[in-house]
């Protein structure tokens, strides 16, 4: 875990930037408002850097900071541990996203008689073969990371004599408002952080009538 | 703001409580779980002591320690200060409570043409005079110091040229599903903190049906 006085300056700088509203911030600004002294932000810049958990940028008179898509993940597992010890973590977490076409794939690790039987056995309903993936909207981004931090439903991996599969997290989830699903991630690595693939007793597509680029909006449920 | 190893000790021992479902835990697990030195702990301990977070009892062998309702509040402060950096503010917070009679002073404060005025402008209705006082079940107790960390509906304090009135912090509210109404709380500090007050434009008791002693439910919509 993150050392605390790094905890408590990467969190000052996310503050700041949301008071702000911006994307950085300068250092000056940090010493201002926060009190620190130059030296001791410097120091703790340094080492925030390091962990590639900050980027800073020169400009003329001195630099500016940014948190990383790192440095916010590093705060969502605070908050998860947070959530838990104050037995505040959220029911459900909305989510808002765009639709794209995959390679296909999909279906072929659905169909897996290894995964199937855990699908239904875990998540209560046999998945349509196919993955709906969606492309997580920006302001929802911060969300996700905090989502991963939850327990969720674990498919074990397995291997069916020809090559090995992976282990797959699962959240449940509602899809717009009326079809009950589940959000996975892992199948597959080659996707960024911004994505996630649903899965769901029917054709996604056909059922809600969606194309690529359309809007989806759904709700995830943590494990407790 | 508490001093940042002092979070990160507070918050593991509160972990610890709640991995081991207890309201106290041995020195000697934590040294162990967290693998902190002894002697650390004792310092890290002697400190929050001293600001009142935690409380330790000696036992046979060497002490255990609780987590006091001041700790728990410093962890929510966090708690809420990343909620608002990672953007991911709850929108409703549910809470349950049961009924209790008051001494009745609720109608005189709220009929105040200084509060009333202020509750139709940024509350959207004509409070029923009267308040209906909810002592929180245990288990929501924690959502209510982390509501409290979130920015409120103020009703400012006024005098009307006899005595002074004090300001009031509000949050809008759903009452059992059906009833807008909001939560109030610091009208009078002589009830302890796991009391809210509510108002609403009806009479709930009559409404609601409720007597000393009913459980009521109702979601709270943190201010933004």
């Amino acid at each position: 875990m993150l050392k605390p006085y790094l905890f408590f300056t990467l969190l000052k700088i996310a503050e700041a930037l949301i008071d702000l509203n911006k994307q950085e911030v300068s250092a000056s600004f940090l010493i201002k408002k926060f009190n620190i002294p130059q030296q001791t932000l410097s120091r703790h810049l340094k080492e925030l850097k390091k962990l590639g958990l900050v980027e800073t940028v020169k400009i003329s008179k001195g630099e500016t900071v940014k948190v990383t898509v790192k440095g916010y993940k590093e705060l969502a597992l605070i908050q998860a541990l947070l959530e838990k010890t104050l037995k505040v973590q959220p029911n459900e977490i909305k989510l808002e996203g765009k639709v794209f076409s995959g390679l296909g794939e999909g279906s072929y690790y659905i169909s897996q008689p290894g995964y199937k039987k855990q699908f239904i056995e875990k998540l209560g309903f046999n998945p349509y073969p196919g993955t709906l993936n969606v492309k997580i909207e920006e302001c929802y981004l911060r969300r996700v990371s905090l989502l991963k931090c939850y327990p969720s439903i674990v498919i074990e991996g397995f291997s069916n004599g020809k090559r090995s599969f992976g282990s797959v997290n699962c959240y449940k989830a509602l899809l717009e408002d009326k079809i009950e699903g589940a959000v996975i991630s892992a199948l597959r690595s080659h996707y960024g952080e911004d994505v996630l693939e649903i899965i769901a007793p029917v054709n996604l597509r056909e059922t809600l009538k969606l194309k690529d680029g359309d809007k989806i909006s759904f709700i995830v449920f943590p494990t407790r």
